[in-house]
């Protein structure tokens, strides 16, 4: 089997390729990581592993890593949120021009791979009800939202002509996130759990009540996983779809930090309100009911506690 | 006041072109028709009528219409359904790439022009209700669905990046379309009506009991014209509306022929069902509830017999 993976070096991308390399029924040969920067040591130096080091948005590259016997692509590179907000052209140029790069080559080959890519519910946005269901229409309110709900299209459109396989996959905002901060508006739903436990101070720009909906790393690596090993007739007229999440509170995820790691290292999330991000973060619906994903097999997490403990187990020891 | 309107010389380009001329109220100082094909005649003697011939995808022609004091453009030029379907990459760099360059062009200028695009009610498809609402999701089972499914959605970025003025209009299909039928699968629903009135026999591939989701090209017009008026604020934070329509079904439409034009020219039409355009028209949806449209004061046309008379009086007459 031979393996394609755009964002290779990135959060997810990272997770996903050891997940896929450890799984020694797939008989792999080839994983190519696509990303601007290297991957880690543990996957550079892994035989099977070819780094393919440049931007996705670059054809020639692209066609180093997706090849006429790539049986199965995921694409996960991304310019994130608040960076194709900052620079429009970035965004048009790496999350749209870039997938239809992919799609491109994957048509000309001929050989029909299967193509995973990862959308988000920042598709979502403007007038939503309490609770998103599976029939929303997608009216997102930032140029990444947009870009990624015509990558859905275009997945739907290429897979129906026969031109590839396609799957693509609703994310929830995912934590625990290691590493630093980034530039995404949802970063420190990560940091108010990853620094306390590393002794470090975390700022909470939003009100503790604000909800959220979120997945773990773990429970998304089996999700797009399990995007790509459904049937082709799993996903009846239409191939993306909402990823089950949890929805949580900002004060419960703190409370979860508390009874896991005790009030000291709670404490040091500090609570300091920034009306830009609240503003942002609040236009994110929070409630969904992802029948359809549900009625797919696809995997929910049960909750905050258990997601910091395997942050904690996966990242920390 | 300067004015673009691609597939300006159209079925419903020409008619848009020569309703805004008429209109002495708007100052028109020029209207650009961007069209493979030469305008008729009426427009092509008006003074204030600039003929921008060639392809639509083609930048340079499109900067030639779209000037940096082009107060509104109208996007209309478009590859219909089937031709979509049959040539994958025609439908793309005209239904999609050209309206790119239109939205960059009009980007690049500075002076947020208006913008109106004619979206389509094939935009919808797959799994949908009994009666489709505003807030169904666009799930296209066409490539040309595809594709202006996705101009809806970079007009509204481009509008909520105050690039231009966006409006985005889902017509539903519109009769009576005077001339030759074209290789719409819907062409038979004129047809039907235009034939007859004219002598001649129409073959009506469905079964009569099929229904239609229909509206006239005075009420197309009227409606486009409206929602290039409405100031942004009726817009709120999504750009684009399924229009009002009437569901008929085309049994229905020949006995308001019959009531109009009497028995003997009814009976011009053929009964003659072709299972594989049965399966295209079955898929599309006929019922809707367009209560953002009425809210917004659109108009609807009250039925069949009042569209057959304004046919007769504007085509035949
Ligand atoms: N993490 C989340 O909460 C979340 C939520 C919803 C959707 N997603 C989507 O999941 C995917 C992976 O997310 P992630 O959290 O791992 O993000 P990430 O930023 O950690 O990884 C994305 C990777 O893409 C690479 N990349 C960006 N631009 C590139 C370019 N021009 N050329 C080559 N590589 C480029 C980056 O270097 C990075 O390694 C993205 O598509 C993202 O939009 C993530
Ligand atoms: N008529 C309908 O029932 C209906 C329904 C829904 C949506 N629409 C949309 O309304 C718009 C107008 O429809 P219409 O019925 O007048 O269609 P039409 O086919 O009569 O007009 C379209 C015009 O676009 C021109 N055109 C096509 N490709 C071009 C290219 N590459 N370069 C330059 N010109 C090109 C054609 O020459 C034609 O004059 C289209 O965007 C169509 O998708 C129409």
């Amino acid at each position: 089997m031979k393996i394609a993976i755009t964002g290779g070096a990135g959060f997810l991308g990272v997770k996903l390729a050891r997940s896929l390399l450890a799984d020694n029924a797939l008989g792999i040969e080839n994983v190519a990581l696509v990303d601007m920067v290297a991957p880690p040591a543990d996957l550079a130096e892994d035989s099977r592993v070819t780094a393919v080091t440049g931007d996705v948005a670059d054809e020639d590259l692209l066609a180093e890593a997706i090849r006429p016997d790539t049986d199965s692509v995921y694409h996960l590179a991304a310019v994130v949120s608040a960076g194709a907000e900052a620079d429009f052209d970035l965004g048009m140029r790496v999350n749209l021009d870039a997938t239809r790069t992919i799609l491109e080559i994957a048509r000309r080959h001929g050989n029909r791979p299967k193509l995973v890519f990862a959308s988000s519910c920042a598709a979502y946005g403007g007038e939503l009800p309490e609770v998103v269901t599976d029939n929303q229409q997608l009216t997102p309110q930032n140029s990444y939202g947009v870009q990624k709900a015509i990558g859905e299209l275009l997945i739907n459109d290429y897979s129906r002509k026969g031109f590839l396989d396609g799957r693509a996959l609703r994310y929830p905002t995912v934590v625990v996130r290691p590493g630093k901060p980034n530039k995404a508006a949802s970063t420190f739903a990560s940091s108010i759990i990853r620094e306390p436990l590393q002794g470090q101070e975390a700022i909470c720009p939003v009100a503790p009540e604000t909800e959220m909906w979120l997945a773990s790393p773990r429970t998304i690596v089996a999700n797009t996983r399990r995007a790509h090993d459904l049937p082709a007739e799993a996903w009846g007229p239409w191939r993306a779809v909402a990823l089950p999440g949890f929805t949580t509170t900002v004060g419960e995820m703190v409370r979860a930090l508390e009874a896991i790691a005790g009030p000291e290292v709670a404490a040091r999330v500090k609570w300091q309100r920034d009306p830009l991000i609240e503003k942002i973060v609040y236009g994110w619906p929070a409630r969904f009911e992802t029948a359809r994903a549900d009625a797919m097999g696809f995997h929910r997490d049960p909750g905050m506690e258990p997601v910091i403990k395997a942050f904690i187990e996966d990242e920390l020891s």
